[in-house]
C-alpha cells in the first residue's frame, strides 16, 4: 500500500509500505476512506519529536471501513464505517479505568508517533474495541474525521478544563484550527462572551463567522490590557492557551480575572514564568492536559444531532495520493488561509 | 486600650490607642479574649506589605466576646463570644454571592492590614454579620482561634484545592503552621499516604505525630528523587506548597503524577519557573488562592464534636501584654520549636 | 395605592391600601414598572396556600424602580431600576451562606404570602442588598420581569438539577410556562434532543418554535410506550416535571434511563408512588427544588448578551390596572392561549 | 467440583458440578480460597430472583488463585492472587465507558445469577482483565472478600450518593452487614454525627463499636421524631435507607433535611409512598443504585494502608463444606448475632 512515511527532519515520501496485519486479538485493520494532517505533524516534521524515528507512517486522524478483526475484537466487524480516535485506549489499566486514556499504559498516543498511523491506505489500529467508534453515513465525512483529534482536544483541554459556564466572559489566546475548535464547542456552555486573540486577520475574520463575540489582535502587544478594559478591570472567567509560546501564556496569565481558570492546550517546547507573586492570592486554576477523548461519544450525538458542524473547519481538500501537496499547503497555513484540509482515499 | 501597633519595617510597640467605635451599622465592637500571631505578621514587619502603614494595630485572628453592636447588626448580640474571621464578608458584593469573601468588594483580609486588627485589647468587626460566627464554651479557646485563618487557610487553599480523596498519596510540602494545618484536616478525606517534606527535623517529629505516613528531610537536594521511589515513579495525587519559594515550588512540580494537583497555598515574592516543556501533557491542575473561609461552618462543626482538636498546634502561651515578647519567640520559630503562640488577654 | 388583594378562596380585588413604608433598615421600597402573574398565584386564589391570608397583596414577580432605602441599604439608591426577586435572602443565616436562599431563615418565598407582594403600585423589599438586582434600560423590560421567577425556577430546579449536559437526550412534562422556561434554559447546555411531553397541542407547537426537537401529546395515554421507542429503550437522560400531578410523575419515572435524573419542579398537592421495585437497580437521581434564585447574576448576564430572549413567553398585555381581566385570562390559559400575561404600571 | 447449588425456591445443595473451562478469550478460572454469602443469596433461596434457575452455583463473592485464563487476558496470569468483583464489567460498552459497570450491557450482576458464581471449589469470570484485581498476602483474605460486594456497595449507593461531608449528620437505617458497611466507609469523609438506626440493640452495639455516634432503636416508631429531636428539627444531611421495606424508607422521607440526601440502597420488594406533597419544595436529592465498583480500586487501597478493617465485619467462619450449614446461620442472622459470614476452601 501507499503511505506517508518520515524519514528525519524535514523528510517525507509517500510511498510503498506493506500492507498491515493483526498482530494481537485485540487489533482491528481499517481502511482509510479520509485523513487529514495535524499541527503536531509539523512539530513531528521539524524533528522535534523524539519519539518518531525513520520509517514511521504519520497520521493519528482518520476515518474508515473496518477490514480485518482480532478474533478478540467484540464491538466492530468487518464493513462497519469507524472514526479512529487519535488516543489509542487498552479500557483495563488504572488510567483507562480513570478515563484518563491518555495516559493508558499501553496506548495513548501511539499513532503516527510509536506505531505506524492513519495517513495511509491501511492503519493497524490496536485495542479496536475501546479505540474505535461506529458512525453513520447520515452525517458528512468530513465532520466525523474532525472528531478524531481536535475536537476533543478543544473541548477537553480549553472548554471543559476551562469551566466554560453560562454567562461566562472567555478569552482564546490562538485562532488556529484548535482555537477554532475551543471556539466551536465553548458555545454548547453559552458563554456570554467569547474574545477571540489572534495576530492574524484573516483567523479572526473566521472566529466571528464561527460565533466570537470579540476578535482583537494582538499584535500590537496590548492585548492585556484591551481585554481589562473590554472587562471592566475583572479579567475572564476562562483564558485558553491555544498556542504554546511564552508569549500567548503570558497574555492569559494577564487577564485571568480572580477565581477564573487558564486552561493550557499548547504543545510548550520550553518553560514559562508563572507570576506566583501575583497570582497566589487571585484563586486561579491552571491545567494542563493530553486529551483523553472521553468526550468522544459526547461529541458523536451532537454531530448526529446536527447542533454541531465541525466540517466547517475543513478549507482545502486534496485525494489521499496528494498528500505531499497538502503537507505543503497545511505548512503555509496562514498564506494559504488553511485550516484544517483533509485528504479522501 | 493597649495595642500591638505597626511602625514601619521592624519596628512595633505594645501601646495605648483609642479605643475603637461603631462607625457603621454593620459593624460590632469585639473584646479580645485569645489572638495569636501570623506568619503573615512577620511578612509585615519586614516591610513586605505595603498596604500596612504606620500606625496600624496588627493581627487577623482571635476570639473574644461581643462589648456593642449596630443598629443593622441581627445575628449577634453583647455578651456573645464569637469567632473573628481572618477574611471580612460582606455578604452582598458579586464575589461574596459566588463564596469568594477573599475578594469581597468591601472586605476581604483587611483585618491588621487596611484596619486595626485583632492583637489588642478591642477590635472593630465591619459586617459583623457575615465575618464573626458563635462559638461554645464546651471547646477550648485555644482550638476555636486556629479556625481564625490556619485552619481554613490550609484546608481550602491546601485539602479542598488539592482535591485530596479517600485512598489518595499526598505531599505536603512545608511542615510550619500553615502546612500542618494541611495535615490535620486532610486527614477528613482519609488519604492512603501523607508524605510530609520539611528540612527541619523537630517540624517532621511533629508531623509524624499529627499523622503524617512518611517524612522527608529535604535538605539534601532528593526530595523529589526520593519521593518518585516512594509512589514507584507514578508521583503524587496531590502536591501541597506550603512555603512560599520557588525551590518548594519546584518540589511539587518534580512530583505531582500525571492528572495530580498542585494546590499552592505560600504567599510567593517572586516568579517561579512552571516546566510546560513537560507538564502539558500530564494533566495537572495547579491552583492558587487566598483563604475564603467559606468552611468555616464546617471547621466549627468538627471540631465541635472533637473528631479535631486543633490546639494542638499551639507551642507557646503568653498573657496578652507580652505580646512583644511572643513576637521574638514566633519570629525565632525554629530554635524555639514553635508553632502558634496563643495571647490571653 | 392601588394593590390586587387576596380576600379568601376566590375572592380578590383591585383596591386601594397604605403606601408601604420602610419599616427595617434593610428594606427598599419599590416603585413597581411591570409585573406578571404566576400559576402559584392561581394556586393561592383556590384557597390551596394556607400561609397566605385574608388582606394580602399578592404577586412575587417585578421590576420597577427604587423609591427610598433603609438606611442599612448599599448596593441599591434612589433612582436605580432593579430587578426584584422571588425569593427574599438575608445574606446571613447558614442557609443563604450555602446559597439556598429558599429556605433563608428570615426571608424565601414570603412576597405575596407571608409579606405583600408585587401586584401593586409600591412593594417592600425586605434584605433588599441581597434580594433586588441592577438591571439595564438596553433590555426590554418583558424580558427582566421573566427573570424574578420562571427562568430562574425552570433552571434551577429543571436544567441544573437534572444535570442537562451536551448531547443528552431529556424530555420535559409540561409545556406550561415553567415547563417552556426549562425548554428554553435547557438549550444553555446543548442537550441532543428536547422532547416536551404535554396535552395541548397549541402549546406544543409554541415548544417546536422554541427549541424542542420532538413534541408529544400525551392524552392517549403512551406517553412512556412512545418515549422509549423514540429513545431505542434506553430512557432519556432527564425527565423533568413541570406539572405537579401524580399522572405526570409517572410518566417521569417511566421513562427516566439507567443514570438518569427525575427532576421535579411541579408543586404537588399529594403524595406519589415512587416504583423503587424497579428503580432501585436503576442508579436514578430524583430532587426537588423550591427555586434559590442563585442562578439570577448568571441569568442577567445571558439575557444582557442577547443570547436568551425570554421576553418570547409573553403573550398577552395589560395596564397594571386591568390586573382583574388578566387574572380572568391567565386563569383560562388553555383556551386563550396565554402563557405569561404582562401588567404594566 | 463441589459446588452450592439452587434447585428452586427453598432448595439448596452441596453437590458435584463440573469443573468450568474457559469459553471466551476474556474468560479466567479462578480456584476460590475464600467466599462468603450475602444477603441476596438469601433472597435468591426464597425464589424472589427470577433470573436465577434450578441448577445454577450461587454466589459472587470471593478472592482466588487465577488458574488459567483466556489468551486474551493480559492483566493476569495463573498463580495471581485476585479478588472477584461480585460486578461483571466488559469494558467496552457505553456503560463502562460511564463507569456504569452495573448496567454493562455484556454483563453486570451475573454471577451467581445469570452464570454460575463463586459458591465453589472453581468459578469463571468472564472479562477477567475488567472484573478482577490483584490483591496481596500483606493483608487478611477476609478483609479483602469484603471488597467483592458488601464494602463497595456501602460505600458507592450509601457515602457517595449521600453526598457524606466533612460536618455532616447522617443516619444509617439498617445496622445489618451492609449498613455496618456504610458506617465504615462514611468515616472516610469525617461527618461530625452518623446516627445508626435499627431494631435489634445487639447490632447497635456492633455499631457504636463501628464508630456510629449515637444509635437509635427503631421499635417503638419514634424514629423520626427522636432524630429530629437530636438535630434540632434540621434533620440530617443525608439519611441512607439499607433495609428495603416502606418502613425504613419512611423513616429517611421523614429525617431528610432541607437540602440533603435519601440515598437508597435496599433492594425493594415494593412501591414505596413519596411524600412529594411536602418534599417538593425541600431541595432533596434521592438516589438508587446498582453497585458499579468502581470504587474498588480505591477501597484497596484504603484497606492496603491499613486505614480500614473491614474483616471486622465477620462474625462467623466456616469450611467451604460446612456452607449448607453457614447458609443456616447467616438465614438467622439476628438470633446468631451473625453479620458475615466466612467460608474457606
Amino acid at each position: 500500500m501507499k503511505a506517508l512515511v518520515y524519514h528525519g527532519a524535514g523528510k517525507r515520501a509517500w510511498e510503498e509500505k506493506p500492507k498491515p496485519i493483526i498482530k494481537a486479538p485485540t487489533d482491528a485493520i481499517i481502511k482509510i476512506s479520509k485523513t487529514t494532517i495535524c499541527g503536531t505533524d509539523l512539530h513531528i516534521m521539524k524533528g522535534d519529536v523524539a519519539t518518531v524515528t525513520d520509517g514511521r507512517i504519520l497520521g493519528h486522524e482518520g476515518v474508515g471501513i473496518v477490514e480485518t478483526i482480532g478474533e478478540g475484537v467484540s464491538s466492530f466487524h468487518a464493513g462497519d464505517k469507524v472514526l479512529i480516535s487519535c488516543i489509542t485506549a487498552c479500557g483495563k489499566c488504572d488510567y483507562c479505568k480513570k478515563g484518563m486514556y491518555s495516559h493508558c499504559e499501553n496506548g495513548g498516543w501511539i499513532l503516527g508517533n510509536m506505531i505506524d498511523g492513519t495517513q495511509a491506505e491501511y492503519v493497524r489500529i490496536p485495542f479496536a474495541d475501546t479505540s474505535l467508534y461506529h458512525i453513520s453515513d447520515a452525517i458528512n465525512d468530513e465532520a466525523w474525521v474532525m472528531l478524531s483529534d481536535i475536537l476533543p482536544t478543544g473541548f477537553e483541554c480549553g472548554v471543559l478544563n476551562g469551566q466554560v459556564k453560562p454567562g461566562d466572559t472567555i478569552a482564546i489566546v490562538g485562532a488556529g484550527p484548535i482555537g477554532l475548535a475551543v471556539l466551536l464547542t465553548a458555545q454548547f456552555y453559552s458563554p456570554a462572551e467569547i474574545i477571540m486573540i489572534d495576530v492574524d486577520d484573516n483567523r479572526l475574520e473566521v472566529a466571528k463567522k464561527f460565533g466570537a463575540t470579540k476578535v482583537l489582535n494582538s499584535s500590537d502587544g496590548k492585548a492585556v490590557e484591551n481585554v481589562m478594559k473590554m472587562t471592566n478591570k475583572k479579567g475572564v472567567d476562562a483564558a485558553i492557551e491555544a498556542v504554546g509560546i511564552p508569549a500567548t501564556f503570558d497574555i492569559c496569565q494577564g487577564i485571568v480575572g480572580a477565581g477564573g481558570h487558564i486552561a493550557n492546550i499548547g504543545v510548550h517546547g520550553k518553560s514559562v514564568n508563572l507570576h506566583l507573586e501575583t497570582l497566589w492570592s487571585q484563586n486561579i486554576t491552571l491545567t494542563t492536559r493530553l486529551v483523553d477523548t472521553v468526550s468522544t461519544p459526547m461529541l458523536l450525538k451532537v454531530v448526529q444531532s446536527g447542533k454541531l458542524q465541525p466540517q466547517q473547519l475543513v478549507t482545502h481538500r486534496f485525494k489521499l495520493d496528494q498528500i505531499m501537496k497538502a503537507y505543503d499547503t497545511f505548512g503555509n497555513a496562514a498564506k494559504e488561509r488553511a485550516l484544517k484540509v483533509v485528504l479522501t482515499a
